[in-house]
């Protein structure tokens, strides 16, 4: 157990007043996403995505033909290549992997479909640079989850070839918060909070588009062809709902599903890897499960 | 993809009439699950499981002191030490384990509480013979995984120590039958229907028990403390939910769960490990969750 170090995470989110407007709430992810660095062997390479800015990370062992394609979380109004970066890096280095982290565009400025097309050009930026489906990984947490399925189903309707599987780390994939856990986890969750969730959808979705839009809530999209899935989501979390639906929908939908439900953690706690325990297991894992499909 | 083997599998199932009554129910069981014939290499010896009849395995390379303490499937009116003698004899070679399997008694001969004071007598003996509580895993499929899941409740519920782990395949969680895969699995499940659930429910419950009460369906239960479990399920499966909405209820309690759900596989598929690749496979992910666990 390491209710120590959990509660120490709970401690330093909760240290400052909760940002307030998108500006602050951009500057707070940033700064609690990088307290600690990125790890010293890692390579970091910025790269143009036909327009999108991108990152690619290698570490030492990695397997350069093998990639995980990562979308960050925040909600769709914040996090960026920065907040990130520790995790996206010790997830490519668990899996042996190259990642490549994408900035897509954020609401409010920029509402849905900006964000689905940056990183729709991010796919077809890999394809076009001679990746094989077979050998991409498309993953993200929270937002960024939602993000990596609404990618994946876009692909299918468009007839493309599709990853060679998901992995969805605290997935928001209900923008219509209809999930229990939202009240039932509430107490039990440092970040998130409905109505937070409410101004975020808000910000996202153009005017006259429903919460329901499969597009956005891939929870009501669908999965017909999904390709094999992980999705880790801490029972401390309002959205566990959202992960144990979307597991379900899944496999209603045939697709291969593993959901690992991590007591006491909190919203996408792999962030936390270098002094989290729970973290580095979490990371071990998604590795293995990559390490097997790409 | 083994589609040819599930297809086979389908196949043998169908190929006699659907048996009629308790015995016919039984012979059928017993005969399906023994086609397979055990290893040549597993130890089997009898037990007398203080009144109830049990069997011990052991595969070369198990360690004794581990310990698979497992409930065997069949609506609580069917299934015995036979039917699942592959499957048990094979999981405990996957965990490096040994086994023990219970012919707890059956209803409509014995109706509740018969099998859970036969498994907690179960639970006693190994006990009493020495095994420490961290080395047993209990485990079943189907109404086995459902007895598991009460044998623990009420472990907890007297104060007692608990398993290291939990494992249950396709288990029946819920007796009030509303799954919403229930009708929508329908057509694809070769082997459950829920009139035959309704019937096996109403041989198994005692005049004037709610089939809601927890001791009988462990998805309305206090699941406090209940240790960390991996379920696996078929995608075609009439009690799909059963084992999504049971993984979302540990999670609401804090446990750890994994839920793998394996596609176009059938109820309690590792019975057919001997030609099933996904049988075989399904195996060697619980024994890697036990060796860690045990």
């Amino acid at each position: 157990m390491s209710d120590d170090e959990i509660d120490a995470i709970r401690a330093l989110l909760n240290a400052k007043p909760r940002p307030v407007g998108w500006a602050q709430r951009r500057e707070r992810i940033d700064e609690v996403g990088s307290i600690w660095p990125v790890a010293s062997d890692v390579t970091l390479t910025p790269v143009d995505v036909d327009g999108v800015p991108g990152e690619w990370s290698i570490a030492p062992g990695g397997d350069a033909a093998r990639v995980l394609l990562y979308f960050h979380g925040g909600g769709y109004c914040s996090g960026s290549l920065q907040s990130h970066r520790r995790l996206v890096t010790e997830a490519g280095r668990a899996a042996q992997a190259r990642t490549l982290a994408v900035a897509y565009r954020l609401a409010p400025e920029h509402p849905f479909p900006a964000a689905l097309d940056d990183v729709w050009a991010a796919w077809r930026f890999l394809r076009n640079q001679g990746f094989a489906a077979e050998r991409i990984c498309v993953g993200g947490d929270s937002a960024g989850g939602g993000l990596a399925a609404s990618l994946i189903n876009r692909l299918r309707d468009a007839g493309e070839d599709l990853p060679a599987c998901s992995w969805l780390i605290s997935p928001w994939t209900d923008l219509t918060m209809s999930g229990e856990t939202l009240a039932a986890k509430d107490a039990a969750d440092p970040l998130i909070h409905k109505t937070y969730l409410m101004e975020l959808a808000d910000a996202y979705l153009p005017a006259g588009m429903s919460r329901a839009d499969p597009r956005i809530s891939p929870l009501y999209a669908d999965l017909e062809g999904f390709p094999p899935t992980l999705i880790q989501v801490g029972s401390a979390e309002t959205l566990l709902a959202d992960s144990t639906r979307f597991a379900a929908a899944l496999g209603g939908a045939d697709a291969s599903v593993t959901l690992e439900i991590w007591p006491h953690m909190i919203h996408a706690w792999p962030m936390w890897n270098a002094h989290l325990t729970e973290g580095r297991q979490a990371l071990a894992k998604a590795g293995a499960f990559l390490r097997a499909l790409l």
